[in-house]
């Protein structure tokens, strides 16, 4: 058999959200990881994955991750799959699988998926190039309340741009975060450190089940959307920094903006 | 016939780097106009798509997308494929579409594609959400040497964020930048404005056919970079910022970086 390991990024949902090529590709191998604790694909089951691809997906804990030991092992007798939702390469631990892989002298391929990353701005008709830096929002734990997410939306505000702000998915927990519950962790910052990020006239844009087929697009003030129905997780926000005429036109248009956002400009 | 409007960004190259899902509404559509001239397929005939979808792919010139006329007219008519490389709604002209699309009372669907906002940092072993703000550089006409992709990068090192730097592609001209050019317009812009963003020990990387099998990375100083063979464009350029330990180590390990920057880490 071939020794091969390919990396493969599935999209961000369906069976049929990863590209043509990758689909060929892990219908060539012998054995499929898969690793969805970073990451989840919205609305597939394992068994779906196994049904599309006519194979078995041996899902792998964080730990085994981390040691790699099986996925390398067996891709140096064989061709193996290594499986994420979104793209690959998104989590430290792949890159370092990729790097053993290289050391142990295993061929790669790697088959980029569609990623959050570029997809959210796509789905709300902000252009990515005024994305500054991305920032994650974790749970808070009890006294835990990092102020580096503040700082950063902040950052990038004064500077115009726009920050896609990442919601904690601990997909071993079954824990994600939701929009409104983002809102909130803002809000309270907000309070606690007072340097004018957001108010009651802060434009906020959600995004929900990116790239499936029931992807939903909001934008409005902090209150309306934290009145509203958004839907079941997952779910991204985005706090737009300077807006373009045709973002804010899009964002009334498709998210449900206020009007008076398009005359602010 | 059935009026639809159907957004999909093909990926990066070849006929098969769309998601299994677009491929299969494309094959659904009665008409397909593509959008060339904002990004680029590599390796990949406009025949090639041709014979993959089993239909013919009307190409549109500039002025033809931002009329958009025949575009919207058939689209109140029959199912309409309108396609782009990278992601769809990159340009602001796709984004106008939508808008005039809805305002038809049109129906749309969007259907990402691979990004190289989102592949370029995977394929160098970076950190996506380590990017801030993304820059072009565009080609120097005469006398015209504009200093704000210049600041954007420099801003972006100073706060360890990596720069992706986007080069500029006219593909109604067949110029397309190279990474060479592009290094050289950083150096001209350091030696005019000499904020100390770049010198001789300024880690760049280059991703080269980004998304296709022939994708190479390099990484080295500029010097050194200037020396090498890239090969042809399309090129992707990153000034990293702050390197994690596992970023250095891909860089050495699969780009060719100097061993040296993981010990400066």
């Amino acid at each position: 058999m071939t020794s091969e390991l390919i990396f493969v990024g599935l999209g961000l949902s369906g069976t049929d959200g990863m590209t043509v090529k990758a689909f060929n590709a892990l219908k060539e191998c012998d054995k499929i990881y898969a690793e969805f604790y970073t990451s989840m694909l919205i609305g597939t089951k394992v068994e779906d994955l196994e049904a599309a691809l006519g194979k078995r997906v041996h899902v792998l804990y964080r730990a085994q991750v981390e040691e790699c030991d099986d996925v390398i092992k067996d891709a140096m007798e064989m061709r193996v799959g290594f499986i994420t939702a979104g793209d690959t390469m998104s989590a430290t631990t792949h890159v370092d699988l990729r790097i053993q892989a290289a050391e142990a002298g295993i061929p790669v391929r790697v088959f980029h998926g569609i990623s959050i990353f570029s997809a959210c701005p796509t789905s709300l008709g902000l252009q990515h190039y005024k994305f500054g830096r991305t920032v994650t929002l974790p749970f808070l734990e009890e006294n835990y309340h990092p102020k580096s997410p503040y700082d950063h939306i902040k950052e990038n505000k004064d500077r115009g741009l726009h920050t896609m702000i990442l919601l904690d998915i601990r997909a071993d927990e079954l824990r994600y975060m939701t929009a409104h519950q983002a809102i909130e962790w803002l809000m309270t910052a907000e309070s606690e450190w007072g340097e004018g990020l957001i108010d009651d006239k802060t434009i906020l844009c959600v995004a929900t089940h990116v790239g499936c087929p029931d992807e939903r697009v909001f934008a409005g003030y902090p209150q309306d959307l934290l009145k509203m129905d958004l839907g079941e997780p997952l779910h991204s926000l985005v706090l737009p920094g300077k807006l373009h005429f045709m973002e804010a036109f899009a964002l009334v248009k498709f998210a449900g903006a206020p009007e008076e956002i398009i005359e602010d400009e």
